[in-house]
């Protein structure tokens, strides 16, 4: 029986999921609509719960060691439409809404420097970022 | 004087990049035209550096503690097109024209299975995987 046609469950992703030996599973942020990778980061299990309640992207800082509701202060929060994980469980991917831009820097994605072949590395965003 | 502007680099990518305790910086890979997330692998500086004179994505490989050429016994390569680094230098977005299903499973892509907000994880790729 094809579990895909049947729409047969899988488990839950809270028992499915493999953090690595610290805790961690990558998350990874697209708009929903355009596709952009908007930012990496790192969830625990405790974060992807509150993710799922919030229906709103919730981080585990690294830095800080507590976890991160994106936009908690700047209101820039990441409005949650879908979530995928990989084959072996170890990423999300995070379809948001985003209101306001991803990166701290005010650039709509923290991608925002394009590496060429050769190494060199050029601001290449909104142009609001400049090191 | 804006940076953007005048295209001044900011430097190299092997000098800004900052690898994790255990050398390893985050890589998503993304089809360069549709967009659709791939796969998420981890690189070393060494891999970057493959990937960059290669212009085919190289992954370390954790499990296997080795260079992982992708595609290398399944032909499956990911071909670059693009490469960006995010604000931190900590994460990798790989732009790619893969040479055929990025996931070992023959799907598309790795995320292949969508997470419900009450956790249900069902199929919901090309229907290839089956578990």
């Amino acid at each position: 029986m094809c579990s895909e046609a049947t729409g047969n469950t899988l488990g839950n992703v809270m028992d499915l999921v493999k953090p690595d030996e610290q805790g961690l599973i990558v998350a990874v942020v697209q708009h929903y609509q355009t596709g952009q990778v908007l930012m990496v980061g790192f969830m625990t299990k405790e974060s992807l719960e509150a993710t799922l309640k919030e229906k709103k992207a919730c981080f585990w800082s690294r830095s800080r060691r507590q976890l991160w509701r994106k936009g908690e202060t700047s209101g820039h929060v990441l409005d949650v439409k879908g979530i995928r994980v990989d084959c072996d469980a170890d990423a999300l991917l995070i379809e948001c809404d985003p209101a306001g831009p991803t990166c701290h820097t005010n650039e709509t994605s923290c991608f925002y420097k394009r590496v060429d072949f050769d190494g060199t590395v050029t601001l290449s965003g909104d142009g609001v970022a400049a090191e």
